[in-house]
């Protein structure tokens, strides 16, 4: 579900939508940990968070930092 | 005062930080935004945020989304 707006691979083909490949893996995680607890509040962001487990934000945070990155993709 | 956390040219060194190098420029707008808001909460950005005038965000979401990006920075 993640890649409707972040993209394959985690480059975001859409303005406003964060890049996350090759994004910190602790900072992912925290981020998907913040919109559970509402210290981060974004709509879809906040629903999708909150159907997750913490083994899978661990999976997706790990996923997403090993990707290869965006260099160059916005100008 | 941003490089001290998220590194020259926006690569964070810190690992709970995140990069922001290449990253899109409406969301590194809106999470300063955000932060002045209060609806994302984090300490130090909180502080930092406050003391930002609109054009200052504006111009440092131009800055890093220019910047080259951080592919294969993060295994």
């Amino acid at each position: 579900m993640c890649t409707a707006c972040h993209g394959e691979d985690g480059t975001s083909r859409t303005a406003g939508t964060p890049h996350l490949g090759g994004q910190d893996r602790l900072y992912l995680e925290r981020a998907l940990a913040d919109y559970r607890s509402g210290k981060r509040q974004h709509v879809p962001m906040t629903s999708l968070a909150n159907a997750l487990q913490p083994a899978d934000i661990e999976a997706l945070a790990a996923w997403y930092s090993a990707r290869p990155g965006f260099a160059g993709s916005v100008p």
